[in-house]
């Protein structure tokens, strides 16, 4: 392989196609409002496939919508066609998202193909690009169920029959842009699967490090806790005797930020949202509902703090006279990538000379379903400020560039084994 | 005046009018629906207008819609008129109100003059039974807004112009339901005023008294405490730098919680709302927005509680990385009722026999605005557990009847001088 060492992608071609894609679903305040399977959407595939197309790649596209354009491989010497090695992510945005978030992994793998093209360098497995249908999740709940229908985590009926606030199904509006494929929405043998997406975290930048390279994914825990206790007027009423759920919230989000405390650097702990009923100034609310994220990159750490979590709520409720109740909104098990994939990323890093972190992702991604049903790994780009989910979402064009090369080396390293 | 110590009022009577009062607006859970200016509210007025003119009372209508229904007094012994002993409350009620709240005083004042009637008693002074105008400020906010007017604490163009959620005025909806009267509203020479109400509280019940002398009323402060942080994603935000407006909050409520313990057993510290932005499951949010009601009957007190609230806000809000704003939103100064009227009622508990206890309200009234123009004070009974604002709201008839015994005698004393 010593042919390729010297192999780079075109940082400029990079950056100029990831700004034409950004002119679809532009916002004023510069980001990207692109939401899956609408009109935009359509017009961000269309011009995906073209490019594709252009490049030479077989578009394929399959029941779900997600979308495969395949460079093929030469073959083992003289014997069957290899699995090929895929990299992806999508090209759906939140309301007021970014112009990186997702696009960049899926035009970052777009230009390593070309860049294949460029220097006529064939490779044994073929190379392939998807694009996976309703990452975000902001149009159609939930997240990832593109990616999650291929690799058997939710049916396709159940996806189809998602809605949107305005009750369009998502089944009918992939048809309605015509992106319901023929293929089946099922796992098929893969060489290799590797995603490349900018942090959406501030640590890259902090740390002045170019890469990071993934070890896999926190798990994540979503709870609603619920705190009941008795409404009663705030001025008659004596203080003791209340059953008031804010006495009871402020001791256990105090204990909470403490076991994240423990599990440092790692753990994490978020209070995103708070409902409160009856909601009004001078009553003293009968329910409180707390929305609770506990995040660890350890499945075991994650267990012991979700059972630390539910006796941290059940005492204090009980001390302070609450009714409480936990209801698990959802489960995402911590995620350790394929040792291969990650050995690739690491060794096409080390060749290429950039500054580099081995990291764990905080954020769910189209890799945490592909790793369930092939080797899988991802990379890290810096950035402006970790933030993301926002129009001002910036990265620079250099880190691009670097990720693509990561990218482009890695995927060479597991389409030409041995 | 010893000719009417064993005057009473009626029970029954009482109890009936109250029944029948609360059909209009009853909800299916037993309570009242009879918001201030509706159809509704306009039945209810009819209906008590009817009741007062059967009773020989002159009744007026002021600009704002109070009700002022006079049975006459025989002035003073050759002399001018006196001043009217006044009574009253309000018949508007929550959306999901109760039968009693409000109603209690308006019926009790009625059932006083018709006991006065009954039993040929003349009176110095008139006696006069007042409906106060959108007192709940469920509807059309603030609260107190008739008693306010007329006490001059609100303009009357500013009280025409308050909008109910759909956009009527106030004003216009008033002279739709026909209770926009020509009598201006504006204080005049008033002997006493008295108001008998549901103690909307615990504390009768709880220690088995019957009827609560009111000294005054607790003054309370309403804010609204803006925290904000830096929003960032659940994930991979490491804890430390995060700037997460929950983690001031939980602080500041135990501090606040703490305060009003210090100043145990008067002082309330209540937190009825709490707004969350952008409130997204997996963001730490940029802004939580805390309603904060403190209250205690010595404004001194609750001037030393106003400053503490304050350097507890700044203090955590720096430690945790926040900003923080303190938005003012009412402020209700603690009230003294004016010594006379309280030995009024005091007196008249003694000579009925009931057991009593002198307490302070905790809940605004429109005795509030009252006091500031005329010598006032107020009588309680027990509600059920405490609850109001509350479509289970509900008292006993032996209460109700003590309470509207406790209203004539005060009032025949005020009224009978000398």
């Amino acid at each position: 392989m010593n042919d390729y060492r010297q192999l780079r992608i075109n940082g400029q071609r990079l950056w100029d196609s990831l700004m034409e894609m950004a002119q679809i679903g532009a916002t004023q305040k510069g980001g990207c409002n692109r939401q899956a399977l609408t009109d935009l959407d359509k017009q961000g595939r269309d011009l995906f496939v073209k490019w594709c197309e252009d490049a030479g790649c077989n578009v394929t596209v399959d029941e779900m919508g997600n979308i495969f354009a395949q460079r093929p491989g030469t073959g083992s010497k003289g014997g069957p066609d290899l699995p090929p090695v895929l990299t992806g992510s999508h090209l759906d945005t939140q309301p007021t998202g970014g112009k990186f978030d997702g696009v960049y992994g899926v035009l970052a793998g777009l230009e390593v193909i070309r860049t294949l093209n460029d220097a006529n360098v064939e490779t044994a497995a073929p190379v392939e690009v998807a694009v996976w249908t309703n990452e975000e999740g902001a149009r159609f709940s939930p997240a990832m169920i593109g990616s999650g229908v291929w690799a058997g985590e939710f049916d396709l009926d159940y996806a189809y029959a998602r809605q949107d606030k305005e009750g369009n199904t998502f089944g009918a509006e992939l048809e309605r842009i015509g992106y319901k494929g023929q293929a089946p929405a099922k796992p098929r043998p893969l060489a290799a699967a590797f995603e490349v997406h900018i942090e959406q975290g501030p640590i890259l930048e902090a740390e002045e490090k170019t890469i990071g390279v993934l070890s896999g994914v926190q798990g994540m825990n979503w709870y609603d806790l619920t705190l009941i206790g008795q409404p009663c007027h705030a001025g008659p009423s004596p203080m003791e005797g209340r059953r008031d759920p804010f006495m009871g919230l402020h001791r256990i989000l105090d204990q909470l930020y403490k076991l994240a405390e423990e599990h440092a650097p790692w753990a994490r702990a978020t209070f995103g949202d708070i409902r409160v009923e009856p909601g009004s100034r001078n009553t003293v609310p009968e329910k409180l509902v707390l929305a609770v994220d506990l995040r660890h990159p350890d499945q075991k750490t994650l267990d012991a703090m979700d059972q630390r979590f539910r006796e941290i709520a059940a005492r204090i409720a009980e001390e302070t006279g609450l009714e409480h109740e936990i209801r698990e909104e959802w489960r995402s098990p911590a995620v350790a990538f394929d040792t291969k994939c990650v050995e690739a990323v690491r060794s096409a890093v080390a060749d290429l000379g950039y500054s580099n972190k081995e990291m764990v992702s905080g954020a769910g991604h189209d890799s945490v379903y592909i790793s369930r049903v092939a080797p899988t790994s991802m990379i890290f780009v810096p950035c402006e400020k970790g933030l993301s989910h926002n129009e001002a979402e910036n990265a620079e064009p250099k880190d691009l560039e670097a990720g693509a090369n990561v990218l482009l080396h890695a995927m060479l390293k597991m389409a030409n084994p041995g």
